[in-house]
């Protein structure tokens, strides 16, 4: 069964189902990408903030070797951390991200935040965090724009087909558009039932960029952070509206919320460490539900925000 | 009684209640700003897209040569319409505007949308509005940064004593301040007890820009409009928490909704064509709510917008 492709504006083809890679153990993480690719995945997320692009590309690499898969069947995405925004970081970093991964370009390359923070050495500390020293988090003034044209550089030389942004919004994205020369080829966002931002969509439906969702199970990823917040929401695995389709199309609630994204049109990239349910994760574009049913789960939207740094930091209110 | 003054980031004060401009009749204008100087208020909220900057220059005329104010008591504000983006339409659209005010200078010059759209000539149609022909939007590729560094210019040649934004938000907001040479002093937003926005508030508050508060009554200024959205909402002055609070008070509902917002710090600027009313309008900081009264009123919180291009015109999700 192959995984539906979404076609990009950058004239890509991205699969529409990948792996995605944040709190992925480092002990683990090459392992876990060998049996993913195994299993039939090709789109891997990662990110410079999630510590483990080095063992992910061992896992790319060993996978490579043993055959299973050549590098031009694979989709992989990194993300530029808010400390490298300054025009100048952008393309060391990629590179340094590159090398990690043992590949010499990325297939999408994505803004992780609307953020710009003070440079951090690799040498001193990588990843670098939100935090500058102790609990300070100190900015940068790199424009969004700045940062951009530098993201645009790493096209002109090959090291990414495509790129991308990550939790951006609305005038902001507006406000790219208008100096892009490129234009992002996706979006990727916080998107499950309890946060179904219905506008968002129709921005970057309209303006012909792909929406890839993470967190598609809610409160789930952020329960194992003991956040708060998460705990004190109804788990989407077990809301009636979730298991009740479950029980119709016999499937796993997890394949029902990534099913209702897909069929809205977004890309998805759970994460799994047991194998039937890296399988069962691949497999949400084999059913259809209903047009009312889709509907009956965009109607637990909350507006119900995670990963929020307003929550986190208590500062850098980018989603206010 | 003296309204309370903010003290804006440029130095300058500004007057906490004021009198918004928004749907006054061209044909009334010029008696409801003079009868409002007389009630004893001081800031006037203009815009080019309320299509009454002539007439409320002439009330402020009178009002100045029959003795009631001079200029410097008074605090116009004035704001830069979505179709005078392009850096070389700000100056002389400003300088339109004050002629047709009948001043030299506005106390407050405010980017009215984050929205650019392609240049229509005052000869042409004025105010423009936001369709460029029939009902096409036809953006123009000006970006914030540029439109704001005119706006800057507009400081330096003494057109405008601060200058600010409205209709912003979040990261757009953090992307500006990087390249601000002038900070925004205020921020104008919709504001009422179902779009509560606490986290924007306490942005602006971290970065000492003053939050203006419009549609301080919700639902209300749209009504007259016959929108949908806003028939289908129940009307703040009869919800029981907000009548009950005015009933402690011996205060009217409308005092009950902008004391709540004053007493969270933003300025508001209601409009009436009553005259008690103006006058109650103009007293709503002459009472203090307990605190866990505010908060039962921010309870009412819906996420619910009015004033949104989405909704209007199918296209500039900016709030998206």
């Amino acid at each position: 069964m192959a995984t539906p492709q979404l076609k990009l504006n950058s004239g890509f083809d991205m699969p529409q189902v990948g792996f995605g890679l944040w709190k992925v153990d480092n002990a683990t993480c090459a392992d876990t990408v060998y049996n993913a690719i195994k299993v039939g995945y090709r789109l891997f997320d990662g990110a410079c903030d999630y510590g483990n692009e080095k063992e992910a590309g061992e896992g790319v690499a060993r996978a490579i070797k043993d055959g299973l898969v050549k590098r031009e069947e694979l989709f992989l995405v990194s993300k530029l951390w808010n400390s490298f925004h300054d025009a100048e970081q952008v393309e060391p970093i990629a590179k340094k991200q590159l090398a990690d991964w043992g590949i010499d370009y990325f297939d999408l390359y994505i803004v992780h935040f609307p953020v710009a923070l003070k440079y951090v050495a690799p040498e001193v500390r990588y990843p670098p965090g939100w935090n500058y020293e102790g609990d300070d988090v100190v900015l940068s003034n790199a424009t969004i724009q700045e940062t951009w044209q530098a993201m645009e550089g790493l096209v002109g030389k090959g090291y990414a087909k495509s790129i991308g942004i990550s939790n951006f919004q609305g005038a902001l994205i507006l406000d790219l558009l208008r100096y892009a020369k490129i234009r992002p080829a996706t979006l990727q966002i916080e998107h499950h039932p309890y946060l179904v931002q219905p506008t968002l969509l129709q921005l970057a439906e309209s303006e012909g960029i792909k929406v890839t969702g993470y967190s598609s199970f809610g409160p789930q990823s952020f329960i194992e952070l003991g956040w708060d917040k998460a705990k004190d929401t109804p788990v989407l695995f077990e809301h009636p509206v979730v298991t009740a389709l479950a029980e119709k199309y016999k499937k796993e609630p997890a394949q029902i919320l990534l099913r209702w994204a897909t069929q809205r049109g977004l890309a998805v990239i759970p994460k799994s460490n047991n194998e039937s349910r890296l399988k069962q994760n691949l497999e949400v574009t084999t059913f259809d539900m209903e047009a009312d049913e889709l509907k009956s789960i965009s109607g637990l939207d909350r507006h119900l925000r995670f990963n929020n740094p307003t929550d986190y930091l208590g500062t850098l209110h980018i989603f206010a």
